[in-house]
């Protein structure tokens, strides 16, 4: 009976909603030629791949903002005041989701008629090129390749904001499409604390007399087998709770995920023999990411329900499974003898201890993807910065920027990079128009430890079911909690719902505060 | 100077061929679904892509039928009698290659617009599904699981017919889609002829002595490495003149090729450890395939001219390369020592002459792939004989096919397949809705040998060049001759062209007495 309610309701909303569809439709196809371009597609053939693009660009923007959409919308919602429209809602009697659900349309249509189909086009034109240039210039290790193109996507991104509309600054409106309900003052404000915490804990973890002690797996000439590498990341990734029905794995030169639809979900991962480390990482790293949209509701496909809830969300689970499980004790308290039985001469005489270590010895380093989980956050702190100047101070030049990258990290982490490969040529956001997403990786790391905290409220200590293997417990709950929600919830008031609290570098802090004291033996 | 000239006069045409460049485009995009589909789709997201895919058959076909494309097509051909518009030619003063252009546009939108939008959007919901059950049919051996997509497609494609219309049989209608210009009759009438003459060599070498005589090379207990197969079929195909940058090969359970554009050409095919002569014919096979798509002037993309021929000159292609060259004494005497490094204990006792012979053993099988190229013909004679019933003849049952199918295999080669997946199962072809495909391979084999014996009247003896491993210059000649000819001549056009003759069973039936009467010592 229950379940029929809300059918019976959606009846007047299901033209806007098969609409809307159609237009996820268009945005995974779209999602499959970008993942094609990463994993696949012969070499020179980015010229007639970024024209596929541009087009599917053009399409997608042209439904979103055409008359269909915009009169099926319009019967709901008020498009000059966004509000819905009363007298719809009498005839409807809109459950909560599906207010949500019109909120959450009305915002993106917004955002989308906004934009200018030219500048979309051009825009998706100009990024399928930039990162192939980037990837040529990360390889040839020169940053005057990808400078024009750089120049490129910044202006570009600049107008982008312009054209949305901002609030005190250009970068807000860039943030909003990454962590919408945080602006860039509120974010600052948080990353300053994060920031003291952290640089605290570094200078007592370099004041310890067990800082720089000898990490014996580094030691060891590598040669991981790449092939066994491959399969015990896949045995990782069953574990978690991943179904390989619905989800591949690929490599590519930067790891990433993607998702075509709830049923078909990739992520990408970079192998290297001599660091099986950095593979696995990437590999639950992106498989957490793949968790979180393999377990949206597929029945709201299509709707802003049947989506993620923002990329601060989405890099919690990501960093989650990463970290605070990927490197905990307990994990490995299970995983060690099985990665033995793949590698038994490589780790002979190395311990589950030695491994743990390799795992979170402090590494201060200029590569973000090398970083253990305390510094990273400084890495993305920079990056926060520098993006704020790049988008709001239009006399910043973007031949400046390796200078200040590296003076930055100088002064933040001591260390210079070697060469452009390794300095500000390292990632390939900006090269892909992904300027405001780096925020979301900390954000994730602080909401990441506040949900964890919250589960093990719940369940109990979850450590004594990593041990045995079992993480699927926290996958569910995950699930129930975060990922069957869609975007029903705003940040603020998922975090609130599930935790009971506002967004809070605490327990962040005191989780990387008691690993660090342990490891290191601090006080 | 001359060439200003036609770049001036398509002046005009710009805005129909940018047109029609999107329309490729977005075929393309639908291409790359389907090689996804067949590639590295999760196992379970079919489904979800059926409905991308319908989502994309449906916009080709607005776009290809809509008011745009229909306008401008209209300024230049009458769209009621499909002539070119006298005035519009006085403007343009067209090339005969820009007249051949409109000809071949306007033939393909006439094509398109009798095909109603819901039609188009339920087969292309259909068919990726069908081919998912045929896959699953096929392993598990089981045509019922498969008959009622048989069935659903066989209605789907005689409704086609219809729609399109079609003169004297329906078949002919689908024929006309891989074949233009080349009726159901005068197929007949060519297939007959080459029946008589198939079946008389087959009588001469089962007389023979030397019929079945022991095959040295499939008595070994074969155990090809994979990754060796792999690597030497991409040596082949280098040899070929495949240019890596623009071409890709993969696995599927069903080799085929694909192409977006002539910089990104993708081919498939299916290993096996213990047959690695039908992986690399089929390697060789799908690179013949690549090397037209790979050839085709990129200037005219999107039109006509920037397509292949037919698909009866594409197969000539793929199967000039996987049978008259892949099988061929001189190419051997070139690969057989390169083979040899790497299979050196594989092949330990196995001479050249041992390979060329169980590369050419007459093999009557049920199994169309496993099939020498003489017996071959004989596999899709019979296919084309039962498309047309059951393209032609309402009154015939999916339930009965399979004895259908059976009948003529005893009949024709004096076989029966042990089950459906070696018998009717065994090709994709019918799954995928291509009924009217088949007959272009055996077209293939007969265009494919004119061509030859032209290029070596031309050339002189190939054969010395082969033996040295020069591929290339046969390629260079079938790229200026027919691969950068687009559409611009008919099929009996470019065979006239190219050979001074019309289509002929002569050199592919002395062809295959000669090599024959040698290889079974025949007289």
């Amino acid at each position: 009976m229950k379940k029929m309610q809300p059918m019976q309701s959606v009846q007047s909303l299901q033209p806007l909603i098969d609409e809307l569809k159609e237009l996820a439709h268009l945005n995974a196809i779209s999602a499959l030629l970008d993942w094609d371009r990463a994993t696949y597609m012969p070499n020179k053939s980015i010229e007639v791949r970024s024209e596929q693009m541009a087009l599917m660009g053009r399409l997608i923007h042209e439904k979103h903002t055409g008359d269909k959409i915009r009169s099926l919308l319009d019967e709901h919602v008020d498009l000059a005041k966004g509000t819905i429209r009363p007298d719809a809602d009498k005839i409807n009697n809109y459950s909560e989701k599906e207010k949500r659900l019109l909120h959450e349309t009305y915002r993106a249509w917004k955002i989308a008629t906004g934009l200018p189909t030219e500048f979309v086009t051009e825009l998706s034109k100009l990024l399928p090129k930039s990162m192939h240039v980037w990837e040529e210039a990360k390889e040839k290790n020169d940053f005057n390749l990808f400078a024009p193109y750089l120049e490129k996507v910044i202006t570009a991104k600049r107008k982008e904001a312009d054209y949305i509309g901002w609030n005190k600054h250009p970068y807000n409106a860039l943030l909003d499409f990454y962590e919408p309900g945080i602006s860039q003052d509120e974010i600052s404000l948080v990353f300053e604390d994060l920031k003291r915490g952290t640089v605290e804990l570094i200078n007592k973890i370099k004041g310890s007399p067990q800082f720089g002690r000898e990490n014996r797996i580094s030691k060891i000439t590598h040669n991981f087998d790449l092939n066994k590498q491959w399969e015990f990341g896949l045995k990782v990734l069953e574990g978690m709770g991943v179904d390989f029905n619905y989800l591949r794995q690929d490599k590519s030169a930067h790891p990433f995920s993607t998702s075509l639809h709830p049923t078909d979900v990739r992520i990408t991962t970079k192998m290297c023999e001599r660091d099986f480390l950095e593979s696995l990482t990437s590999t639950i790293h992106e498989g957490g990411h793949a968790l979180y949209e393999l377990g949206l509701p597929t029945e709201w496909y299509g709707t802003p329900l049947g989506e993620s809830r923002s990329m601060g969300i989405h890099e919690s689970q990501s960093r989650l499974f990463e970290n605070v499980i990927g490197r905990g004790r307990s994990f490995w308290t299970h995983y060690y003898p099985i990665l033995k039985k793949y590698f038994p001469k490589e780790l002979f005489g190395i311990s589950v201890e030695d491994l743990y270590y390799a795992f979170n010895e402090l590494i201060i380093t200029p590569v973000r993807l090398k970083a253990d989980e305390l510094t990273y956050n400084l890495h993305i702190i920079i990056r926060f910065e520098i993006e704020k100047l790049i988008i709001n101070d239009s006399s910043i030049r973007v031949a400046d920027l390796p200078e200040l990258w590296n003076q930055k990290y100088k002064e933040y982490l001591g260390v210079s990079a070697n060469n452009h490969a390794e300095g500000i040529l390292q990632d390939i956001h900006w090269a892909g128009g992904m300027i405001g997403y780096f925020p979301s990786y900390t954000l994730g790391n602080i909401y990441g430890l506040q949900f964890y905290n919250q589960a093990t409220k719940e369940m109990g200590n979850l450590n004594y079911k990593f041990e045995k293997g079992e993480l699927k417990g926290l996958t569910g709950w995950l699930k129930e909690k975060i990922y069957q929600k869609g975007k029903e919830k705003t940040v603020p008031e998922l975090l609130m719902e599930i935790t009971g609290e506002k967004i809070n570098t605490h327990p962040l802090l005191e989780y990387l505060n008691n690993k660090y004291t342990e490891i290191y033996q601090l006080r």
